[in-house]
Order: C-alpha cells, then structure tokens, then sequence
C-alpha cells in the first residue's frame, strides 16, 4: 500500500496515500485496534448532517466564509449519498466523547474538499481546515451525543417503526381473516373457555399497536440536541444564536422536527434520551418475544 | 394455635382460628413455603379497589343482590385502611396468574363479611360466598393483572413521583442559589473551560423532568384494565356493559383515570404495561447514579 | 414505648429501653428508612462467627483481657442460636461499607455482655466497649467483606446444596425408574426420533451435577477472608499474626475451611468472590428455567 | 456477477458462480437477511476441526471410505488455513440449531473436494456428498454444540487468557517497582491510613489471578463434546465406539483435552458449560470494570 505522511501535534504518522482522513483518525485507527464493530454508518451520515448544518450556520452567523460552508456541504452531501463509506474505519472503543470519530469526520470532509477544489491530498497547506473550519462552534462532546439522537431518531423513524408497522399490519389482517376460527382457549397449560384464532391474533396486534406508541414517545427527549453547549454546556466559542439556528437546519436537512435541548449540561451529560430510546426498544423487544 | 377445620375440593385442612382466610389460602401457604417475600400490600389493596368495584357493577347490573354488594364494599373498606394487613400471608410464588392470592382476597372478604353480620368462622353455611359472590364475574386470569396496573399506578402517583419532584425541587433551589459559583469544567479527567455550579445543578434539574415526563408516559398504557375478560379474555360470564362499568367504578373509588382495556387478549395475556412502567423506572434509576 | 438516652459523638439521641443497641445503629435506623429489606439473618449470624474469633484471638495476642473476650464469645453465641435477632434493626440501604451493621453487631454485643454480668442499659460506664474491645483489630472495611464471605459460604454449603442435590436424586431415581419409557424426541417442534423418558430426565441429571460442580468451583475464593486487612488493607492496629489466627478461629467455628486472603487489598477492595459465586448461582438458574 | 444453479428438495436456486456452498446455504442466506453479524470465523474453524475429525473417525469405523475421508480432512486443512473465509455467509440468525451453518459447512467441503479432484462446481455428479458423506455421524443437534464447545475453549486458551496474563505482568512488574510510594489511602471519599501505590496494584494483580482461576473452571465442563449425540442424544445412526474416538481426534487435531460428554441428552439439549464460561468471563469484566 502507499502511505502519505501527516502531521499533527504528536509529530508526522503514515496515512494510506488514497485516504481523505489524516493524523488524528490514523493514530485511533493503529491504537484501538479492538474488536471490528465499528461506529455505525447511521452514525457518520447523522454527523454529515450536523456538519452541513453548523456550516450553514456559522455562515449565516458571519463566522465561516459562504464559500467554505459551501464546500463543507458539498462534502456532506456526498457522506449522505454514501459515497464515501470506506473513509471512516474506526471502531466503537475510543475515548468516552467519541473525540476521534468527531475529528474522522472532520479530516474527511477537510481534504475531500481541498480534492474537490483541485488541490492534492499531498498539499501542505489546505483549502479547508479540519478544526478551524470543519468543526468551528462545535466540540466533541456536544457534537457526538447529538450525532446519537439524529443516528437514533432516523433509524427508528425509517428502519424500526416502518417494519413493526408491517408486521403488525399482517397480523390485523390475519385477525380479520381468522375472526370466526375457534380455538380451544388455554390456561395453566390447560384447556380453558373457547376464543376465536382472529382474537388471539388481536391482541398481538393491540400489542404492537402499544409498543409503537412507546417508541414514539421517546421521540421528544431524542429531538433534543446537545449541539450548541461546545465543551461543558455554557456554549463558549459559538456566536449569537447559533444553537437555534444549527438545531433548525438539522431539522430542515433531515426532515425531522430537532430542536436544541433546553439544557445543555443535561443534554451533553447525560445520555438518558437515548436510555429511554432503547427501554423503549426493550419494551417492544419483551413484545416481540411473547408473540412469537 | 388454635384452628378450625376448612373444606375445599381437596377435603379438610386446618386454618388458624382466628384468620379471615380458608383452604385454599391456607393450601397455597403450606405448599409455597419459598423465601419470604410477600405479595406487597399495594396489590392487596389494589385487589380491595377492585373487589368493591366489582361488586357495586354486579349489584347495578342486576346479577348480585345490593345487601351482599353493599356488605363486601364495607369489607373492602377495611382493607383499604389497613384494618386487614395481617390476613395476607402469601408469598409472591406461586401460579402464574396470582390465583391463590386472589381466593386469598375473596375468602378474607366473604369470611369478614360473614363475621360483621355476626356469624362465626366456624359456621359451614356463611352469608358471603368467596366465589360465587366475591369472585363474581372475574377470573384470577383478569383479576391479577388488573390489580397489578392499579397498584402500580398509584404507587407512581403517591410514592415515586412525589418522591422524584422532592428531589428535583431541592436541586432547582440549589440551581438558584449557585447559579453564580464559578468551577472548573472538566472533561477526560482534565480541567476544561469554566461552569457554575448552578449550570451543573440545573443539568440535574432537567434529568429529572425529563424522567417525570418518561414515568407520566407509561400511565396511558397502566390505566387500562384487563377486568371484564374473565377467563381468555372473551369476557364470558359477565353481564352486559360490565367491563366499561366496572372500569369506570375503579376510576371512581381510586380517584385515577382507569378505563378498560380496548384488546382485553393483550390486556390479560401480555404484562406490556407493567414492562413500560418498568422500563421507565429505569431509565430514571439511570439519571438518579448519574446525579448520585 | 419507652426510650433511654445514648450518646455519640453527634451529641444524645433516644434509643428504645430494652434495645440492646446504641446510637450509631439508631441514627442509622432513623436515616435510612429505605424500604424494609434488612441485613440478613445470615449476615449477622456470620458476623458473630467473626467477632467471637476475633476476640479469642485478641486475647490469644495478648491485646484483649481473657474474661472480656470470654464475655464477648458468650454473647456471639447467644446470636448464633437466634436468641437476639430482634436487635439488628438496619436495612441493607446503608453507606458502601456496611458500617453501621457493623456498629450494630458492635453495640449489641457490649450493651449484652454488660447486662450479662449484672449491669444496667442506662449505665454510662460498661463493662465492654463496642469499639476498643468487641472492634479491636478490625475495621468496617475488612469486617463487611469476611461476613459477606462467611454468610455466602454457609447458605451455599447448608441451603443450596442440599436442595440441589435433593432435586438431583429425585430426578436420578425417575431416571432410572422410567429408563425404559419411550416416547418419541423432538426438534424444531417436530417428531423427531425416539427417546426414553428416562434418557431426556438423565440428561436434567447431568445438568444439576455440572451445576453442584460450579457452585463447588466458587469455594476457593469464598474460603478467603480480608480479615486483618482493616482500614486500607495494610493491616495496621492488628498485633502480629492476627489475620492467619482469626482465619483459624473462623474455621474453627464455622467447621468450613475458611482462611486468610492472600491479598488483603484485593480482598478488601474487590467483591470479586461474591461475584464468582453469584455466577455460578445464575449458571445453576439457567439450567433450572430449562428443567423446569 | 455469474450464477449457477443448484438444487435441493424446494427446487432449483441461483448460486454465485465461483462459491463453493450450494443451495441450502444460498436459501438460508437470502431468507435471513437480518443484521450483518455473521456467524464467527472461530466457529467455521471449530467446524473444520469437527468434520477433519468425524471424517477420520467414519473412515477407521468403515463407515468412510478412506480417499473420501483423506480429501475431506484436505478441504478442512484449508478451511484452518483460513484459505476459505469468503465461503461462510451466513448470519447469527438461524433456526435455534444452527442447521444452515452446518450445511454451508458440508456443502463447502464437499463442492471444495470435488474441485479439488479436477471436478467443476456446475456437475450434476460429484465426488463427495454434504449430507452422505461430510455429515454422516452427525446431525446439526450434536454438531452445533460441539462446534460452540471447541471454539470457545480455543478463543479462550489462545486469546483471552494470553490477553489477561498480560496486563496482570505488567501490573504485577509496576506493582514491585512502586511498592515504596507511599499514597493516602482513601475510604468513604476521605483521606484514611497510608498505603503504597505497590500494594495498590498488587490488589489488581490478585484479582487477574482470581479471574484466570475462574476461567480455567469453566474448561472442564467446555471439554466435554455432544457429538456422537445426533438428533436426540441417543447416538442413532453412529457405529459403534465412535463418540470416544471422534472426541480423541478432536483433541488430537486441535491439542486441547476434548473429551466426549458422559450424558449426550445433558450437553445437546442444553448450553450449561456455555453459560459457566460467559459467567466466568463476566466475572472478569467486572473485575476490569474495577481496575480499570
């Protein structure tokens, strides 16, 4: 394979010669070298989102130039068409922020658009900057738990909803289908009193119909984004009415209704949007066992 | 101990004297000597709830004479003050629909009832009789689960709720109070950029509204009532109207917004409720070591 | 109720009159009214065990008068024989170390041996002090650890066990009574081929004796004690060859072979025994929901 | 990319052209898309060790002929070899018994021997037959399990031990080098008595040590192999003497200590020696939670 050297401040590293990421995605890459599951790519297009999103944003507030917002999001819309997949190796094991994920994002996105402008991957000085540009107003720690609630809020909005719907459509039909079939009713593993086949089937339906409303529910606290507080929730470092304004073109980008969290040292301590995501999942999960 | 002889379809066994409860309690007492964990007295109090409701329905709807109802509501009465703590001695392991502690709770009421008209426990023909009055247009098989939702509900509403808030309010004051206190952020173990501690107290503050929140979500899924299914869930020997009724009594008695399940199959067959409230409890018990 | 004033050094508090502890346990029991589930008996129990050898061996050290260890043996005795359980009030919601049952064995066992020679509950000198004498050479920090060891130890050896192995033969014997009972074997809920009762009931045999043999695995590391460790585990304000003789004494009085820990810090430090044995009890639950 | 056809009982079905499994495994890979988790390289490799053997075995009991058996241990040789990696699709999510991951198996060797032989993947004829050959002695009941046993033994004699060893080395190393650096100890978030940063880490030490006895347990019960068990436990369609010597050339092949179950029906129907293992591995994490 042929390298490229980089830089950055713990000195010069080799990088694959036909990679966009830099030093700080190739030290986690050689260091954590744990297991394979690596960061989902529901992850890496919810982070092409908000990077597009705080391009605009810091554009729109004066502090990127239009043309560097531009080209940022250029790069995002590639990252979502999924054309740039194989340019985020790093696994799940990472320092607790998800600071090296962060900065994979950020490496991409810088060099893809110096290739964009016709520059070399192998040029020393750069059309984007990484941290000036690509992460400027953000910081790890509010852009990785936002990353997670727009990563979670699209996969249960277009994967999980969509496919308990469908099943839970099938059984409606078979309960119509079925309403007259009488079957022996059992308890204590017992024959009990008669029940049609059509109203076993309801309540599996009823169920699910339940577990939906569940999942919906955990969608307020998921809406909410971190993104705005930078390192320990005051927001130093953003301009003016950032985090509104980046929290609404996160929701315009994605077509989903995301709004800032209202407190950002909850939204960037804790992670209970995501815990009460996934008891919801588990409720449905206790559901799903029962039925089949 | 004295005792007195009780008779079921298994033939005598011998019952404290002075106990409200008959054979089958007494069975199911000697047969699952496991630990000793008792069915709590929320869910002996739930069953009180609901036995009055029941009872008020079946005199209403004609299938129980108004002197019998009236004399288990009083019955009921007493439980719900705590007069009859002592006369519900099983543990929590046994069938899986609650049977006996359903029989536990009609034999105390018929066996009561027969002694506040001043009959004695030794009498064989009694006033109240636990199953064909008592037990009237219920099953273990909805009984158990109904009482299960009405006890949590209450416990949420009375105990962990207010319990919650308590703790959400001291630490909103505390919010105030430091809301100027400058500390050093810190994040990877390292001094980051400056908090206050107010900042890091109102973090907490919005964890705990945000676990209210999650807990109120889960009473839409616990006010619904498995009663009026009976056996499978057909609802078979109850009269007319009796499951909308019964559910709207319980609502009266209790003071909470209970109404009957729509799918009495998921209602008695599925525990989707108990496991959403659960899951919620959870999710706060998550906040609460964070906060801790 | 009547009540008698004890002291500490948070000032005076009431105690109730015929109660053998003092003030450390009441504080603990008027601030930790957390549920209502309290140390196990078991615990205490091991406690005794614990403080009776370190008495003997106080006194074998020339640390501890004979006749006060004496006194504080006699007492240990009387709780072995359950004749004092209704003095350990506390519940198990205490700080991480488990101090204040510690205080309360401490304090029970003083107040006790004062009575026994004679003396009055509401005398401000005693006899024996809860911590120059019954604590000497001992620390909540190493004391919680060993009783945990010591209880965990005897219920396995004296209750699991025991059942275990009784299921185990009762399964053995149908075993073999049935070994030549076919009926026809299952797989993906189809007919499969033929089988004996016997054979599928030798198989659960197996199961039990895998599940004995684990359990029996968890001994070696239940068997060491952090005893002599104290406060850090450096074992500073123990005489010399205070924890191998406490160890001695432990197994002297229990009758199982209880020895000091190699490593007074990972004792102390980690719970990592009762974790071992924890597993090889879910192990064993496990292959019960698949018996049963 | 190119298909070629092959058959099973449900007709014919499309297989990539220059794949060696055929129409069992192409069925389960299409019908199973859930996930991308695929059944471990661990596991195909147990799988190897497992058929190499069985092949061995059926030919020495004359149920094989030899060049048959001698051309399936080849294809399993390269299998080990890792030569075959690209040839095992299939996900977790199977039937409970793994059928399709010991038919992908089967199908590999025998449409890798026939190629070997000069044969052509589109022959309707060849050399060596999944189910009559590769499989014979077997069934997906007793081969799955016993795969499962040889891969974990392995994963952890090879991988997980060495890791522990390790750190606990080079914890062991820095334990000695720092045993004069006095610290404050710490106890209840307060300064207590002084103890060195050496006897600090010889706690972790002692606790690594713990674990890997813990670990080591767990392989007796993992040694003990189902096969020999086929459908049900009752060795049907085995020659006679063939448990014990498949379990030999396991050992011999994989040089661990497998040894054939004394009860099949125990170590087919259920995963016990499985859970211990995971139990023990948890055991451990719990410590490293500690350490670390």
């Amino acid at each position: 394979m042929k390298y490229r050297k980089e830089k950055d401040s713990l000195g010069y590293i080799n990088v694959p010669a036909d990679k966009y990421w830099a030093a700080q995605t190739q030290r986690s890459y050689e260091n954590f070298k744990i297991g394979g599951q690596k960061i989902p790519v529901e992850v890496i297009r919810a982070f092409a989102i908000l990077k597009k999103a705080a391009a605009r944003t810091n554009a729109e507030l004066g502090v990127l130039r239009k043309n560097k917002a531009r080209l940022i999001e250029r790069v995002c819309n590639e990252i979502l068409k999924g054309e740039l997949d194989d340019q985020f190796p790093l696994v799940v094991w990472q320092t607790g922020s998800g600071t090296q994920s962060n900065m994979n994002v950020n490496e991409v996105i810088a060099n893809r658009a110096h290739v964009m402008k016709g520059g070399k991957l192998s040029d020393t000085k750069k059309v984007i900057h990484p941290n000036d540009d690509v992460n400027k107003s953000q910081s790890s720690n509010d852009t990785f738990p936002t990353a997670m609630h727009i990563a979670a809020f699209i996969a249960l909005e277009e994967v999980t909803i969509p496919g308990i719907k469908a099943l839970r459509d099938t059984l409606n039909e078979k309960a119509k289908a079925y309403k007259n079939v009488v079957k022996i009713g059992r308890t204590h593993f017992m024959d009990a009193t008669p029940v049609t086949l059509g109203q076993e089937l309801s309540g599996f339906v009823a169920q699910l119909d339940h577990g939906l409303a569940t999942i919906k529910n955990s969608f307020k606290h998921l809406s909410e984004l971190a993104l705005g507080g930078t390192a320990v929730g005051t927001g130093l470092n953003t301009p003016k009415g950032y985090s509104k304004l980046v929290a609404h073109h996160i929701a315009d980008i994605s077509g989903y209704p995301f709004k800032t969290a209202p407190n950002k040292f909850e939204a960037m301590a804790a992670h209970d949007g995501i815990v009460e995501a996934h008891a919801a999942l588990k409720t449905v999960a206790v559901s799903l066992m029962k039925i089949g």
